[in-house]
């Protein structure tokens, strides 16, 4: 019987994908509704890295930002799995965070947060972090980043 | 006795203001702590237009965007009293909003949509738009903008 974490990708939080033209879409006011086990209508998971690396069962789904906007920035939710983490990394851009489902840990530099419900976190440029889910539920959050961003750098 | 509602001032979700310099605040990462009450550590309440106009029992709180970041987007929180609505205006920005407080309505053009919890709503370039809280309980929600943006049209 299938589960409800059939579909969940493994990825990375701080994703990066070379430039490419924007989609082609309609950029047309819309409403992405919220629906059970956090998901959003016309919103597909997606696999976030290609290449395997240091992150464990992290899943991607990228609410606005690639279906023709004009904005200046991407909002995109991030699940976390028990026991999974995203990678260790550093780069120029920002990370904007909103914590919406269950809780988790973040590092930032030497530093080590507990995060919980609609906790918001600033992660400043060229700040080492790291997100982790060592509970027994899901972790989700919402990250916001520029549209125009560098590649992470992922650390050991 | 004061409540907590004593400091909610009016304003409209679609601020604008005047280009300032930015801030000068120290870029580094940090974690707004959610508080009861729809608060968090070290983010203020704000007036929003100096003006009175076409608006009623909005609150407005800048989570980042004010404070040294370098990103091209702003998140801020805004809570509608029961009964309260933003200005029914248009403009060339974007808004991305998300509902985390009760539910609401939003006009989109020529038509009105409920929102709920977690629903997401993309508003396009000159969408004519309006927020309101017909219910008895308080209406909330993120809205993320750019950074650099138009002044609204106020509609009548």
């Amino acid at each position: 019987m299938a589960t409800k974490n059939k579909n969940i990708a493994k990825g990375s939080i701080c994703d990066w994908q070379a430039p490419t033209k924007r989609q082609k879409a309609s950029n047309k006011s819309r409403i992405l509704r919220f629906k059970e086990g956090f998901r959003w209508t016309s919103v597909k998971l997606e696999r976030y890295k290609e290449e395997k690396g240091s992150w464990s069962s992290v899943a991607r789904m990228v609410l606005t930002g690639n279906h023709g906007e004009s904005t200046k920035f991407s909002l995109r939710y991030f699940e976390i799995s028990p026991q999974g983490f995203t990678s260790l990394e550093k780069h120029t851009h920002e990370h904007v965070i909103i914590c919406i489902r269950g809780r988790g840990k973040i590092v930032l530099d030497n530093k080590k947060y507990q995060i919980n419900y609609l906790d918001t976190i600033y992660v400043s440029p060229n700040t080492i972090h790291q997100l982790i889910n060592p509970y027994d539920e899901p972790f989700g959050f919402f990250c916001i980043v520029d549209s125009k961003r560098d590649k992470p750098i992922v650390l050991s």
